[in-house]
């Protein structure tokens, strides 16, 4: 999505160790109507009249899931990171390790949220390892659910995750695939699949 | 706000300790098509043409933050609930303490992110003793920065939060006021004002 692409270039940062902020736009500071732009762009990327929610993760997920529900006229639920898990069979669990805080969360969805009968489309702001995704997607299976896709705003085209998601068979789509940055010169280069 | 507090009535689940669970359609699932009626009206209570920001605070704020953000034409900016704050004075920091966590964070905003030119509204999900306001108003005094208001989806009425930020000057408008409800019965009473 060239939008989102010019103002990575535009507005991110890339610093040591691979990390890229937009904080700026994306995930602290939030330009929503960068996200209605993108909120349409994943309704057109996943045009499927059977998604009947979105599937996030807190904190950042939040911002451009309920923008993009707005295109699916679905209800979005969040994944919570949980410090202190209740373990009365009422929620679906699972652990996730994060790659910018270098720990693992329990991230857990109340059982009443997701069910049998719902086709799931996942949204996040990164993928990078695909810890997150692949916990989300273990979360909708846990519930019977089918998950309809995953719709990322900036994947790492360098790190695993969406290679690893793809060759599983799970439909991605990321707005923005970085393919290689670098932190002395600033430069960013995209894949090309949706140039 | 007639809409909302229907909503309340007929999805909300009053619980002993003057709980009210609303995350069927507020606060872990998330009902975007309300939460839009929501933002149109935040927009009718605070017309001002000042307002070039939105302050909220992870997670359950954001996707209210967000959409009604989309009446405002401004960008949101959420508070991070920190469990490592970066003591190298880039960030402004508060101590909130939770009423529904019964713990206390240190919630931080990047000084990026909010400055001495920004006429801040702040949105919250629920208001009960005020703590997470006052903790957002301290983090935009700290900036240097004018609170224009204080929007809140639901207000526990009788808490004293509401009533010592308004004693303090503050305009808060909440969308509904709860003045009880009962965990035996399951009703709940709204203050008249906004009838």
């Amino acid at each position: 999505m060239k939008l989102l692409e010019e103002r990575i270039r535009k507005d991110g940062n890339v610093k040591p160790g691979n990390v890229l902020k937009v904080d700026s736009f994306l995930n602290h500071q939030m330009d929503v109507e960068l996200f209605s732009e993108m909120g349409k762009e994943f309704r057109r990327l996943f045009p499927s009249e059977r998604i009947n929610k979105i599937l996030t993760i807190e904190a950042s997920g939040i911002g451009i899931a309920c923008i993009a529900a707005q295109y699916f006229h679905v209800p979005v639920v969040f994944a919570k990171k949980s410090q202190s898990v209740n373990l009365d069979g009422e929620q679906y669990i699972t652990r996730i390790e994060s790659f910018t805080h270098k720990r693992v969360y329990d991230v857990i969805v109340s059982k009443k949220y997701l069910g049998k009968d719902d086709h799931v489309l996942i949204i996040d702001d990164f993928l990078a390892n695909g810890c997150a995704a692949a916990g989300l997607i273990d979360l909708v299976k846990s519930a019977g659910a089918v998950v309809e896709g995953v719709g990322i705003a900036i994947e790492k085209g360098f790190q695993e995750g969406g290679r690893l998601l793809r060759s599983k068979g799970v439909r991605v789509e990321s707005l923005a695939i970085v393919e290689s940055m670098d932190d002395q010169t600033g430069e960013i280069v995209f894949s090309s699949q949706n140039q």
